[in-house]
């Protein structure tokens, strides 16, 4: 096992205990609180969490200071996959290969426990073991990451694009915003919570920044050459939806070839912000190579 | 004009130029910002941000200070409107004699901007002018209040309980968290702001949970006795729905003398706190013998 491995499965499996524990400890009405358990639950990779603590990590940090900041970022993007998956929004039935949070817990409990992650989010940042003013920093660039100039208005970009042929550049400003503002997030604050000068800050902002247009890419490449039994939804969906991808617009091999220079910037970041840069790089290669 | 009038005219004017300028400002898809305003600009009351305000101004504090908590309880009020309008909710076609936010924007819209308007109300804290760790406090504060342990929780056990005979006390433990703890987190906040004591804090709670029961119990009766065009919405929607009510529950009569009982142990708790409380009794009058 490399050294992403090792650091992968401790910090994965303590992040889930933050999360299980923070819902399963709310004074809430139980059906609320099995809807919210059951999207955490779904698997996932935990990328951004990993991402936090992997910067955390790499600086020299102890990352248990992170662990509450780390679950909030995996129950924003959870809250995000339920609402996506609505039927006023993608109308998906499968998430993972299991049925969507509102297939099995209707509409309303779906929207509502989507509701109650993203507020307990603020909370457990606000309930970090770190100083105040970090916490206030940190709660600002939550907010800004998630909501309407962030992943919020991605998402309302990316329906208002839906079935136009988008130009690369839209497509990137989509992307940016959907999910690289949270992966940016990630980053970011785990240099804040690190002490990290702002010099060093907005690199690793760049740095996540190329990691989550690599992470979009791959996403478009596996929707056409990935195996449906890994990626857990059918193969071919983008196309059946006419959406735009990086295939679609540049072809699958320019495709790659913009994966590829994504990674090598992201890199050449890692380098310029750190002599031992281990860790972020295996998670680098783990983002331009996987397989779901 | 008594003390109540100049203070909520000036003080709700000064909100909501918060509220619309916090959302113009935003770079974000314009259709999700339109969205956004249309029900943050749809009118109400503002009497949480200006409980929140009025205790500020009770205890001798700039209400300049507040201003961007204030707004932020709104943002999350108006959130809680639009998401409990939505056809898998309430399914409400009116709101305050408007159209609601779905049926204007499309549900995927309405569900976003919900999203963005309580995304950004966790901004507005970190960004206000007091320090840090009051901050921190009303955050963690405003996330229990409006989340599953408060606004959320109580939308869920409301739901659950619809159709269904609910006793006095279930009713209560319904209204409590799905209206109640929004107004204790304004009155709470505002004593925060202003530097009060835990004991002192403790008793704005109690003050705010017993004019909160007075507001929902004011709602009951308006449903039946109240003027369709001031209240904007149908007399009797309640009765139609088989909705569990005070007056349901304990007849007129007694639901009268409940609401004049709460609305006595508030007073007395605000002459508890202050020797010249003159604004809050209004603001617990007016709760009082509100027409909408």
């Amino acid at each position: 096992m490399n050294a992403l491995g090792h650091f992968t499965s401790l910090q994965k499996s303590k992040v889930e205990e933050e999360l299980f524990s923070a819902v399963t400890a709310l004074e809430a009405p139980e059906s609320l609180k099995e809807s919210m358990l059951y999207s955490l639950k779904a698997g996932g990779k935990r990328i951004r969490p990993l991402l936090l603590l992997a910067v955390m990590e790499t600086f020299g940090n102890e990352t248990e200071q992170g662990l509450k900041t780390a679950a909030a970022l995996e129950m924003i993007h959870t809250y995000s996959l339920i609402h996506d998956d609505l039927p006023s929004m993608d109308d998906d039935d499968l998430r993972r290969g299991l049925p969507t949070n509102h297939k099995v817990y209707g509409e309303a409990v779906a929207i509502l426990s989507g509701d109650a992650l993203l507020t307990k989010s603020f909370e457990l940042v606000a309930d970090s073991p770190f100083d105040d003013r970090s916490k206030v920093k940190i709660i600002s660039m939550l907010s800004k990451a998630a909501g309407a100039e962030g992943m919020v208005g991605g998402q309302v970009a990316d329906i208002e694009g839906e079935s136009m042929a988008l130009s690369l550049e839209q497509l990137e400003s989509v992307h940016k915003r959907k999910t690289g503002k949270l992966l940016e997030f990630a980053a970011v604050a785990g240099g804040v919570i690190s002490g990290l000068d702002e010099h060093e800050l907005n690199k690793l902002r760049l740095f996540a920044e190329h990691i989550g247009l690599a992470f979009q890419i791959r996403d478009d490449i596996l929707d056409i050459e990935g195996d449906e039994a890994e990626i857990g939804k059918p193969v071919g969906s983008d196309e059946g939806r006419q959406k735009s991808t990086y295939p679609a617009i540049l072809g699958m091999q320019s495709a790659k070839e913009k994966l590829d220079d994504h990674l090598y910037k992201a890199r050449e970041l890692l380098y310029e912000l750190h002599n031992e840069p281990a860790l972020l790089l295996e998670l680098t290669d783990l983002i331009g190579s996987r397989k779901n």
